[in-house]
């Protein structure tokens, strides 16, 4: 029953990424076929740099309907069901998480928040707490299962115990539009420190696979030049109000 | 910090639905105005049985675009945060969700399963459980802001404690496509007791409003006529391979 | 077989439509019942002011989930198929649109675009191929029936004949955060006049029957603050790059 | 300007899409992690045939969501206007489409309904027609361009004359969910023999590739075991109704 951490394995992407977008963008202001520009783009003609800064204006530009035709499948652990419960918010993505109804939680792993764990005597507490709710669930799936409910007929009540701290593991599939909307808000400092997490990890792996889609991703003022959060900003950029004021 | 139970209360939806989706389906396949048409449903031309037998008629065939056309918005509370990670799931809708972040658990509110509520001496374990997951969540956001962290940076860390039991609330809108889809998967005997109580009492609000939509509506086996879970089959209706095997 | 013209009607919204969306962002950040809170918004608690003003806040800091709760419904009609190849692209909204197999042209109507109409010469040799794409419309439809192809079946290949400029009759709902984004693409420059002028339209409408979320509203320059599109920008605005390097 | 036909060329899908549903289904239902359950299946663990009949265990059953995680990308060219503004009505798919403002039509490629194509007296009455078509687009453009009216401002408004008939060509990138439910309403006989055809290609190239999960694909009636088209039914599968009625 030990304390756990973020893993994020990248598990597939659509291949020829780049080409894709590139082939799929350049046939709707051209009479040309996309298979054969796509066939030429994979040849490196255009040269790589060529496709890679049409697809980089294209983004900056907003127009970022081509992107979705590449996706991203992620296979995340090490998170907590508060988390994951922000995420699938997220609509447009596909969602496959371990079941707390199928899956028994037997000396279950948990999320400890930085806050907590860095101060001795709240980490005590904490810990505690996890292994008198383990102690309680175990004790109700052991009643339920001697009066015949069994399985996940016992654990799915049982779980009504379980914190929000419990890991749960999750594959999530997003193409790179919404991967965009993911990273503008959830990388952002008013976004909760474990998605923020999550979401820094699944850039960096973005960034290094499709540097020109996701070179310039990240929190939204990033994308914007300014932030919108009003009085609840970090101070990064300037103020939306006071940014446009100066124009 | 007592035990809660479901509350669901319709909010609003669109009004003249029925001449809504009917002056929507109508203009499809005739030359007419769709205004002309819906002034003259609102009248009663043709007679709302007419109007109600040619909409059943289209949801019957399968043909359930127009009906997105009207809209349903629920106000829920009185729920688990387990069920409300499984209504979440559900992509074709809006939610506005209570926040753990910006709202302190003070002496929060919780769901007993029946399975649990039934037997005193689980009763007992449960509530004393919840009692003490409530002092842990005080201690920690009152040691959190003694350090400084205060409101939401304590609540969102404190709130790791916090059981799937919790309560939350919700506003909810789908459209009557999503709706019965939303019943044909949690009215089904196989979705868990909560979200399926919650269907229930979504689905006998929306006969009632809609009867045209919805007065066939329910668990997929309803609509489908026979059940296609196999082994995990509840016994209602008859198993999809028996079922077609008599064709 | 004359000319047309645009024509937009709201054929319904949601009603009660900004304390719907005041009572579901309320509940948010509070302890507070959505039921009650929306009670007490329609009666003028908080007073109608103090509502706009938290949506107005709420929407322009970029938190446009909760309008997502509103919906309005338009008919259109008068519109050319051009224009409504563009419109269904947009996927967050519902259609029903008039059919070509189910509808036969008898005498169609049609949209000239204003840089022909204003041209006689141009204008008078438009009509004319639109009659003659009449007549062949009609010797189609009269052959494949005396062949026994009847009804929709020939409708439904004469008219491969038809030409964009064809009258079609759609029934739109879309909800509030998607009218955003439809304004933001559809009011700008660079689209094209047609749905731009369609845009504006359905913007007025908004704009009267929910400030609150619509008086900002507009091509996305205006929610921006700059222009995206590069070298194919209308000049309204300084563009993004000019305008971030005064930073 | 010569006559076209149906091109579907899959450009690119996700690579080891067996292993990656079975991983991200599986990983539901035991405490173990997709990514070791997605290199064991990469290698064969438990054998191809058992992931097969797996997953296509799960897609009988209903449960579609994990096999949203693979998508295809479709390059198609060689189909008319008429059947790329039905095929955008699918909403949860990404479409790039080749522009007619961005394009000119010079000698524009055009598709011809087998039921004209194969009487010779109305083939050529529609080919003469395409041809004054034509003639009247290059009239209208260069009158424009003569006004000042250049490049894609003149296509936009020469394009209202073009016919559904037009060549046009889109990337389509689809889940093998949404293709699924794409076969299930266009491999039937009620949809328009054009889409139909695409469909039927599509599905080919999918029961190819992936016939674990399109293995049983095509019109609804294929997996319902019944007709819902009432009336409109072609007769291959029973009646709905008379079905129930077995019962």
């Amino acid at each position: 029953m030990p304390e756990t951490h973020l893993k994020v394995k990248l598990l597939t992407m659509t291949p020829h990424a780049l080409a894709t977008i590139y082939a799929a963008c350049k046939q709707c202001y051209s009479s040309e076929n996309a298979p054969r520009i796509f066939a030429q783009a994979i040849k490196g003609i255009p040269s790589k740099q060529k496709q890679e800064d049409f697809v980089k204006n294209i983004v900056a530009s907003g127009h970022e309907s081509v992107i979705e035709h590449v996706s991203f499948t992620f296979a995340i652990s090490g998170i907590s069901r508060a988390l994951s419960h922000q995420l699938v918010r997220h609509r447009i993505a596909s969602y496959s998480q371990q079941s707390q109804r199928y899956v028994k939680a037997k000396n279950f792993y948990y999320i400890i928040p930085p806050t907590i764990s860095k101060d001795p005597e709240l980490k005590a507490i904490f810990k505690k707490t996890m292994k008198e709710i383990q102690k309680t669930y175990d004790i109700i799936v052991e009643k339920l299962e001697a009066r015949g409910i069994k399985g996940e007929k016992a654990h799915q009540d049982a779980r009504f115990i379980l914190p929000n701290a419990c890991e749960t593991k999750i594959v999530v599939t997003m193409n790179c539009r919404s991967l965009l909307n993911f990273f503008a808000l959830r990388c952002c400092e008013r976004a909760q420190w474990e998605i923020r997490a999550l979401a820094n990890t699944m850039l960096k792996i973005c960034k290094e696979k499709l540097p020109a889609v996701f070179a310039e991703a990240g929190p939204k003022c990033e994308r914007l030049g300014y932030c919108p959060e009003g009085r609840f900003s970090c101070g990064r950029k300037p103020l939306k109000n006071e940014f446009l004021a100066k124009e």
